[in-house]
């Protein structure tokens, strides 16, 4: 008989990633794309991480290229521990594949089938793929720019006597939006998570890449036993290493790591040494301002651009393009005039040489189709100079056919 | 309050690795361990990465540190089809972070809560361990000299009207037993396997290691349709860059490739060049008969070694130390006499500076507590001989006792 391949129910609730069947259509030769998250390929250390190989190789090719320990190899969980804003302990940290992993692991060890969890309006995409297939009930609260609206927050925080399990935020130059929660919004969520009794699970892959001041102190600062805290490389190093990590409460990091080792096994060792050499002798601090400065250029850029192609009708955000302007990270939130999709108009932007991500994707629930994604970060500024002006003649365009 | 962390039920169920525990009593300095299942670090080919590390950099490093596809490199996948012994499209070959991985995703993919899911006796610990998160029914077939039992299989095979979703083997010198399934018993499994529609999920990341003769041919080879195939190069290569890989069906590819996405994002793209690279011109021709030639000479010290130190009374198991004796791979397994447990005298070998690691883990269910796995490849012939004449003492103080 042919063969019956009866696959899971969570297989069914997972869907192709709507934006990797969005990035098909977009890619297409000369295209100016606003597309995708990539970090800047100017800001790798190549000849740092060759010379780091090439010592890591020659001084301990052995234990470099063996299997090794599911928490992560020692001294970058020291460097990790000290890197970060509050009194972390090593024994702490768990090195993953990317901080991708750290929401696999933390949807496997946190969330049942129908389990109650809450995310920001919009989340980050990458985090729903990430919980879907444990199969929970998520929830959109209320967020404007300052983040989480917190009176929401409570409303949503438990239903028919089922608490949710936790609060997922991206607090610093989200993904999608590019927003930072404020000082007074972090001060306020912490102390309503703490009075509830909501864990929190906070994402920060972007923090370092502030242009004129640092984001203040992360969530999981203010209440270490009540958040697990997720970061990465990928935004200060290079994301072709997949490494990152997670600080977890001592209540939840043994079966995280449980849930490491059946994953993968542990984060592949050579790589974990070869960023601990790079790391070396403060890196970070001469390299990630070169970043900053790159990436708050291009904002810039991107923000004069849209300023002066975009059509806007003074007071009236129905019938203007609307956005947001982020103090770091990679992405910027934009809004069209009323009654346009970002869905349809895509196609339209593709065939004037210009990609973006619509908005709809990132939402749980109830999505904006008139939002859409902008990262000023991949395209150069001469670029982002012809593409924003494509895609200004594009909404003009369907906007005289919606007239 | 205090912070309430609600874990998964999956969560509760997931036990700390026995064998991780059990390698804490023998992280002992001079220990002789035969416990882990380390590859020889002398054949890592160190010099042959560092070339290609620096190749990679110099001519594609600003590719090999960005976001790549969550498939894989696309000449590793054509490597990957290119080497196996059945007509294998590229395209239905995704690229894992270790063959590890691959247990994780086919866990997602084809277990629901409850799933009856069939497996060797015994059989690789590290599967039990990816596949629990997903709350399955693991059922255990009765296995031979010569692998499964496909009369015990057909029993098995389901259970008040619920079939099994798949049957997982590790045909070609088996973790934890060494064994190996003839092609007697190949022919006999698939044909039974498509009669009945079971699925087959077939472990190979030790096919190479073989010693006079190459095993038999895949099960996968026999039916593609039928089963997903797991690969690495961990043994061929080295361990610490986990790579590994598998080859699904068309009707199972693209909910791996979503699980796949999700779990985190790619495996690193660097590591996919450099062993890209480093595979060129038929590299693993020339690399893997040196490394077969080394684990063969150790099977044979081992074996010597074992035929001069143990207590055996011919004809009586009971009363010996009985051990197979492998075609290649890393493992041999062994077994104690009558009422003798490999966990109680573990300690006890550890006084004597030597380790091993007891069966009864790799069980799932009415686990043989006499058993155990000696690697013959990570200690030297000299340590070898010392290590197997210390346990042998171990066993014959214990029988003492006993008597």
């Amino acid at each position: 008989m042919s063969m019956q391949w009866k696959q899971a129910r969570r297989a069914e609730k997972m869907n192709p990633s709507v934006i990797r069947e969005i990035l098909k259509v977009t890619d297409k030769p000369g295209i100016i794309s606003f597309a995708g998250g990539l970090p800047s390929p100017q800001t790798f250390p190549i000849p740092e991480f060759a010379a780091a190989c090439a010592k890591v190789l020659g001084e301990d090719g052995k234990a470099a290229l063996q299997y090794a320990a599911s928490e992560g190899f020692g001294p970058l969980r020291e460097q990790v521990a000290a890197s970060l804003p509050w009194k972390v302990d090593a024994n702490q940290v768990l090195i993953t594949t990317g901080s991708q992993q750290c929401l696999d692991l933390v949807a496997k060890i946190l969330i049942d089938e129908g389990s109650r969890i809450l995310v920001e309006t919009p989340t980050y995409l990458g985090a729903l793929q990430a919980f879907t297939p444990m199969e929970p009930e998520v929830v959109s609260v209320k967020s404007d720019d300052e983040g989480i609206d917190v009176a929401d927050l409570k409303a949503k925080f438990s239903k028919d006597g089922k608490d949710a399990r936790f609060l997922y935020v991206l607090p610093n130059f989200q993904n999608p939006t590019g927003r930072t929660m404020s000082e007074a919004r972090r001060a306020a969520l912490s102390a309503a998570a703490q009075e509830i009794g909501l864990p929190i699970i906070e994402d920060n892959p972007y923090g370092e890449l502030w242009f004129d001041q640092p984001p203040p102190l992360p969530l999981t600062a203010r209440n270490p036993d009540g958040c697990v805290y997720h970061g990465s490389f990928s935004k200060v190093l290079a994301p072709g290493l997949r490494l990152g990590f997670l600080v977890a409460p001592k209540a939840l990091y043994p079966k995280l790591l449980q849930a490491k080792q059946a994953a993968d096994l542990h984060t592949p060792s050579f790589n974990q040494r070869v960023a601990s050499e790079v790391l070396q002798g403060d890196f970070l601090s001469r390299h990630v301002p070169m970043i900053r400065a790159l990436y708050k250029s291009q904002r810039d850029a991107m923000l004069v651009a849209l300023a002066r192609e975009m059509p806007v009708t003074p007071g009236n955000p129905d019938k203007s393009v609307t956005w947001n302007s982020p103090d770091g990270g990679m992405f910027l939130w934009a809004r069209l005039p009323a009654d346009m999709s970002a869905v349809e108009l895509l196609p339209k932007a593709v065939d004037k040489n210009v990609a973006f991500v619509p908005g709809s994707p990132f939402y749980a629930d109830n999505a904006d189709p008139r939002t859409l994604r902008l990262s000023f970060v991949t395209a150069s500024v001469a670029q982002i100079n012809i593409g924003i002006k494509a895609l200004a003649d594009t909404i003009k365009e369907a906007m005289v056919k919606e007239a």
